[in-house]
């Protein structure tokens, strides 16, 4: 996504989404047509869950899909990896998220005709996901061939109080005539039965974003149980071993006569109803679903804890569910919101991806966050980097015991990270760059394995939370061990060169950016290796003056010696930071400069994405940008650059990044906010606002890009809003757009809740009322302090305060000074030569 | 393979034959007793073939393998490569050499008793490859548990003057006793079987160098007849529908009462006879063998086309093809021998070698030659650069028919190259890096496609086949369209840089070295990528004022314009090449001398080869290499660069090349002899030589390394015998070591014969008797001209010429000097860091 010349910006970017379809609504969105043209899109931003459980969006009657999608966050089959061609040290055991049985099936027939939307003639529908109640809603009114009326309102939801529950209703009433009406209810194991997905993913051939394609059955059925309302499936991964059980119970309200018919096979049970319909009289059935899964549990006894969820959930019924469920999203919103004043289009948005946030992480207990959350099959469920770097900043402002489950799912990874660790080589512990079981899953080593900044993107995260929320404990028992052992590595993984002064250097490593792989001195690995060995002998000096109890154990664990740690010290001093004084700016790595230039601009946009056109090895050679690298680098460590640094590096970067990536929109706004580059931080927003809704990367239906809802978060609080927290020091220094009238964010300190608000004239700063449960720590003291443009000020509880100001940071006109792109053009016009003006 | 210091070289180096089992002979390999513990090594060491069918030294009785195995070059088998992550452009269809019925089967039973040799009492026992005779023949005698002494003796060869015809003979002779013997002669499909082979390929698990294992069946029965003494079975490929047919006669000759039966199934075919042997009266069995194959030709007509060939060789009788098969390899030994005098265990060593190449290349028509000849499985049954380099120059000067084979069927992939140039995004024609059938089937690029030297070397091979023939026929009709489609490539593939002075740069490739890749600027590949474009326009040039109408119609075919011709010299011109003024060497890559030191004298044998013992990111952070690439440049562009900067280079890389790929050590051999090393020449040569015969590689048992048998021919010629024939024009610096007393070796030029004997104190050179064969050209008015260190020499028939030599070239004591290795030892003890001395 290259943003447009800013002569042809509009002052208020123009929403991507059909709004007559999708109307601006504060708290929804809404459809108000249906259609079967972007199914795959509406099955993704319409899916619900709790980021344990997640159920795409689809149609209620099963049909009429682009892909049927049932998802629990960690559950997984696994089978070898076959390279081509072998190498010593490669991945072995491939890692996919399992389709489990779908529990969202109810069909409906009436006269025996079955209603199927992309057919059927519907005088009203409306879809509507509500971020307020958490429940997914539909109505519709359909007219069948004989020309009868039907009323069909359906709800949704995957409680987010409640792991293992979800709840569906379905009500249908035959408005003018009566007519037989058949509801069938089902469990339906679809992993191992025709999926529309696998045809299509197949289809689609060398997308490497999808997951990929089972060989064999992988749910080998262990429990089938159908007994009147209630219906039980178990199974057994046929690799993994992983195993489940779903069940559903159904309460049929009704005035009509009606008889029921429960059967329960091997891959499917069924509750059909048959209903001699009155009209006017509706038929409602509440469907209570239950997922539970183990790494190796028997099935049965996972089936006897569906049923004690299940007779729970029942007992209290469906409103109370439907109550508690609100009660928790009230907490979320009041925690979590950012409100974009005046801009109700954007406000719509942002919503919508904070919600995510809360379906994709609220109940991911000893688990990570996957690149699609729980809505889809895509990157295989894997949990990359993004977590860190993109989600755990918003739950460690606004859900701190989230970010603090995320974060133990590391710790508890540590085992296998330092074997791993083994395998390449090296001291320490290196995360695994995609993974769900905790082994290597990335078969790709180059974008994959080659990744070593991940280790300093988990302490990244880490000492952000620690920070945030004074978490000492955390930090003493398990933390702390990541940090050492990720500083091992970097300490390991570099080496000394004399040469004049002596510099530490770190080679054959892969940036953020994939575009450019297996490279010496990348900045952004460099920058954040320099961070973790800092960091890490930091906290052993603190522990040690702080509780020497816990740093004695930790030198006992860790067998950590004094050497060590000054190594540590002595190679973040000595780190090599990339940087040509003729163009005054960072190299994304050594010798990045003496590489072609892409001409982005000019690629025909059927060459795009470029990872699906060109060769690596093309694309390799070229200074060109799948993502942010040396700019993510300027945000996350941008105290150890000078503004005027960061302003030549974005000009330099920015007219070379394509975008290609969704880890990237966000990142490229927050720093083009922060040097002045006001339109153009907003022109990078708004499309990472709408990437699912508008489907901007063309692959919406694999999943919600998590990792991009993230970021718009961060864009907003650390872009428009100016927070900074380098060193655990809260700064603030606005960026608000000039089309919005205020920007409102909350964040979490040390369970001290402060509401910023800022306004074009003026920021205030209040603390806001905390629930109890988001309070770890009150060592602050129940103040706030923090740093607006310099200025010390202590925010205290009933004691809001009110700053004036009269810009918003550094305005540039114009856009960032391009390269100068020239020399010879090649045969299909994409790619030119530049003289590139290095030594 | 690194060499030991010089101090503990002994003049003569150790023969690591056990010469007890392998007694020294000047034309056989002989084997005098029999072991089970490296059947695979045997297997391949007196595996007899002609270049299309090749049948493994397995014994006649079938069991008792490391691996059957009977290959016909090119048959192959494709299926689709699962990448565990995709790409664009990644290798799509792989391609696996088929294990084709075995014909070389005959069982033996006496009193029901069958004759196994691991566990037979053998009172005699002699097996031997006869280089002269080209028959491999076994003599053994047998003392049954019945205590009956039975003398065995078969002989087995694969015709090289009938491409399609192979004959084994099978002698059994009860000596003391009467006795029941039963002689069972099959055909049996073992691809579709249970194959040995394969079950230890798996168990052995990441080894690269194997071949892929077929998950189905693959060879698809067509044909399956049995009738008297004649066998015939016909099969097609599951997915690539090549087609084979096999057929076997059998005459039987003894005085003994016996009856025969015959059957045939899908997979198997046999003539079993029952014999009522008298002591000391012989039975003969004569099994004349058919082969014919085809990429779509019916299974049955390729049936018909083996009775033809059978039924041909029936009625000359087996001697007169023992008698052909001495004929044709009299002429190729009168063309290609190469003698070393005073050294009979290296003469032998030597022509065993030789006699691969033979095995390897005489009937490869219409094909490439594979890594492993028809010896084994290794490496697929693919064709590599190993053909151009390392095999094409030996042809060239002693059997320019095979060579000229082998290089049209490089024009005949030029299509499938044009179409993969255009898949990476390039113009002209890129040659795929491993192949059977054209299209690229290297499924790890970083090692494989990126090796884009391999149009260069193809290249190479064809001018030097020209210059040496004369064949401007070959040049003007396909040759000049290699060269100017892969000029085209290399003029694409790189860019300008204006840097003070335009310089030419080709980035992102890999060298013949694959301890590095993904590299910019290549030593290797820029010095061999500007003879490519030197020589292509200079082939323009050239055909334009020789030959218009040929000059007229290459430019019309291939749409060659006057300025693209021009580009190639001016790029070649300014092709970068790498240079370190500070340490003197050219650096293998741009920025090689920034990587770390591998300490490769101190790196543990268990941890040998790299590959098979760390990540290829870990290698490839490290300057430590696993064949020869700089050193390679500097022998095939020798004319490219000075005396003392091949002598600075040797030492340079000399001790951070592993030898773990055997490409090496012949290289090795070469330079050192030509700077000055002659002990290290000949410590890199004798192992070289031994590659297979004593299995210095864990590998023989895969097959014949055939580039390695080719390169001791060419450090024979080249590195001892100080040949060079840059620019086309012969030169001569002999190197004879003091351990050798002389040396003879026969080249033919434009049709005469050079026989070149180098003596310690004189060369002699003299024109030998050229059969007509071997006559493509008589323009060079029948005499040789060549320049013997300096001298202009003219040799015609009759007319030998002796001149006089006091020394052999530079003599250096000591090893080359090596890197000063300082730094921190790492904890695994294997790699150390470096202080690299430049800026």
């Amino acid at each position: 996504m290259t943003h447009p010349p800013l002569t042809e910006l509009p002052v208020s970017p123009s929403d991507p989404l059909d709004r007559d379809r999708y109307p601006v609504d504060p708290w929804r969105l809404v459809e108000t047509e249906f259609s079967a043209d972007d199914l795959g899109r509406a099955e993704t931003v319409f899916a619900v869950g709790n980021g344990y459980l997640g159920l795409r969006g689809n149609l209620e009657e099963g049909r009429d899909t682009f892909a049927h999608g049932t998802f629990i966050n960690g559950f997984h089959e696994t089978w070898p990896i076959r390279h081509a061609e072998e190498a010593y040290g490669f991945a072995r055991v491939g890692q996919t998220i399992v389709n489990v049985p779908d529990a969202k099936l109810i069909k409906l027939y009436v006269d025996d005709e079955p209603l199927l939307l992309t057919v059927a003639d519907l005088t009203e529908y409306e879809r509507a996901l509500d971020f307020r109640s958490g429940v997914l809603e539909r109505c519709l009114v359909w007219r069948t061939n004989s020309g009868k009326r039907v009323r069909v309102r359906s709800h949704r939801m995957v409680s987010l109080p409640d792991r293992h529950l979800a709840l569906l209703t379905f009500e249908v009433t035959v408005l003018d005539h009566d007519a037989p009406v058949v509801i069938s209810s089902q469990l339906l194991n679809r992993q191992d039965g025709e999926d529309e997905y696998h045809v299509r993913a197949h289809a689609m051939g060398e997308d490497p974003r999808k997951a990929a394609k089972f060989e064999q059955r992988v749910l080998q059925p262990q429990v089938s149980i159908g007994k009147e309302e209630r219906l039980l499936l178990g199974y057994r991964c046929t690799n993994s071993g992983m195993t489940l059980a779903v069940g559903a119970h159904h309460q049929i309200r009704t005035d009509c006569r009606y008889s029921m018919i429960t059967r329960a096979e091997e891959d499917s049970a069924k509750v059909v109803l048959r209903v001699d319909a009155k009209a006017g009289q509706s038929i409602l059935v509440s469907k209570y679903i239950s997922y539970h899964t183990s790494r190796g549990v028997p099935a049965r006894e996972l089936s006897d804890r569906c049923r004690r969820t299940l007779d729970r959930a029942v007992e209290r019924g469906a409103d109370r569910v439907l109550a508690e469920q609100r009660a928790w999203l009230d907490d979320f919103w009041a925690r979590s919101d950012v409100e974009i004043h005046g801009q109700p289009g954007l406000a719509q948005a942002l919503r919508w991806n904070i919600f995510q946030l809360a379906q994709a992480s609220a109940r991911a207990e000893s688990t990570g966050v996957p690149a699609k959350g729980v809505t889809g099959p895509g990157y295989g469920g894997h949990y990359f980097w993004d977590t860190e770097v993109y989600v755990a900043p918003f739950l460690t402002y606004t859900s701190p015991p989230i970010a603090r489950n995320l974060l133990r799912f590391r710790y508890q990874m540590l085992g296998a990270a330092r074997r791993r660790a083994g395998e390449l080589n090296q001291a320490g512990a290196l995360f695994p760059w995609r993974t769900i079981n905790g082994e290597e899953a990335s078969a790709y080593y180059a974008a994959g394995t080659a990744q070593y900044h991940i280790d300093a993107d988990v302490s990244y995260a880490l000492s952000q939370y620690v920070a945030a929320t004074g978490d000492t404990d955390f930090l003493d028992r398990e933390a702390a061990d990541i940090l050492v052992e990720t500083a091992r590595l970097f300490a390991d993984l570099g080496f000394w060169r004399a040469n004049g002064t002596d510099s530490f250097h770190i080679h054959g490593v892969t940036g953020p950016d994939e575009y450019t792989t297996v490279v010496n001195d990348n900045l952004f690995t460099n920058v954040m290796a320099r961070f973790n060995l800092r960091r890490a002998a930091a906290v052993v000096h603190e522990m040690a003056e702080r509780d020497h109890g816990a740093y004695t154990r930790l030198v006992k664990r860790l067998e950590l010696q004094p050497a060590e740690v000054e190594e540590w010290d002595r190679a973040a001093d000595a780190m090599a930071i990339p940087f040509d004084d003729h163009l005054g700016i960072h190299p994304q790595d050594a010798y990045f400069l003496d590489r072609e230039v892409w001409d982005v601009p000019r690629t025909p946009h059927d060459k795009q994405p470029l990872l699906l056109h060109y060769h690596p090895l093309v694309i390799y050679r070229f200074q060109v940008l799948k993502q942010a690298d040396v700019v993510l680098a300027l945000f996350l460590q941008g105290d150890q650059f000078a503004p005027e640094q960061k302003r030549a590096d974005f000009d330099y970067y920015d007219p070379i990044t394509t975008g290609d990536s969704t880890l990237s929109g966000c990142v490229q706004s927050i720093i083009a906010s922060e040097v002045g580059y006001a339109e153009l931080a907003l022109s990078y927003y708004v499309p990472a606002l709408f990437v699912d809704l508008a489907d901007l990367h063309q692959n919406a239906s694999d999943g919600v890009h998590v990792a991009s809802t993230g970021g718009s978060w961060s864009a907003a609080v650390f872009g428009f809003g100016g927070l900074r927290d380098h060193g655990g020091v809260l700064t603030l220094d606005p960026r608000l757009p000039c089309s919005w009238e205020a920007l409102t964010f909350r964040i979490t300190i040390h369970g001290l809740r402060l509401r910023v608000h800022v306004a074009s004239a003026s920021v205030q700063l209040s603390i806001e009322d905390v629930p109890g449960d988001a309070s770890l720590d009150g060592q602050a003291g129940g103040q706030v302090e923090l740093s607006v443009r310099g200025t010390p000020v202590v925010v205290r509880p009933g004691e809001p305060v009110v700053l004036e100001m009269d810009t918003h940071g550094p305005v540039i006109d114009g856009s960032p000074s391009s390269l100068a792109l020239t020399g010879a053009r090649r045969e299909d016009g994409t790619i030119i030569t530049a003289i590139v003006p290095t030594a």
